[in-house]
């Protein structure tokens, strides 16, 4: 079967974010009130093949944790999708 | 009322997208199979004050328009929850 994995890692709470900061201010610039706590990370989709959706979850969580975000920086969440 | 807009930031479906190449062949070194067509773009998350959800989501489609997607290069989609 066919899945769709849609993951979005970001920069963990803690922690401050200079490129969320500079497009917060560049907003303010364009007039854009009542905005704040802009935060920016990355959006990664996957097209997977496997037998079972919960089979596509274990590769994707896997995938995360090995390669696609960096646990002392980032957290990660991700949605699977039957394509 | 408060509103978080969680906004996804992708390469257009017709561009190459370097970032997702290099990351999907990184996968198969790691013995990932059955993974293909990984894409790479950017999640933004952006709380927003406003009298409606409907004055939040007109001030974030034009904040994606003026500053966050590159129109030539990016599309965008975007879901406006209330906080």
């Amino acid at each position: 079967m066919k899945f769709r994995a849609e993951i979005d890692v970001m920069p963990l709470k803690e922690l401050l974010d200079p490129q969320g900061k500079a497009v917060e201010q560049s907003l303010e610039k364009l007039n854009f009130d009542n905005i704040n706590d802009v935060r920016i990370g990355k959006h990664i989709t996957i097209k997977i093949s496997a037998d079972s959706k919960e089979a596509a979850q274990v590769k994707i969580e896997e995938a995360c944790k090995k390669l696609l975000a960096n646990p002392i920086m980032e957290g990660f969440r991700y949605e699977i999708f039957q394509d």
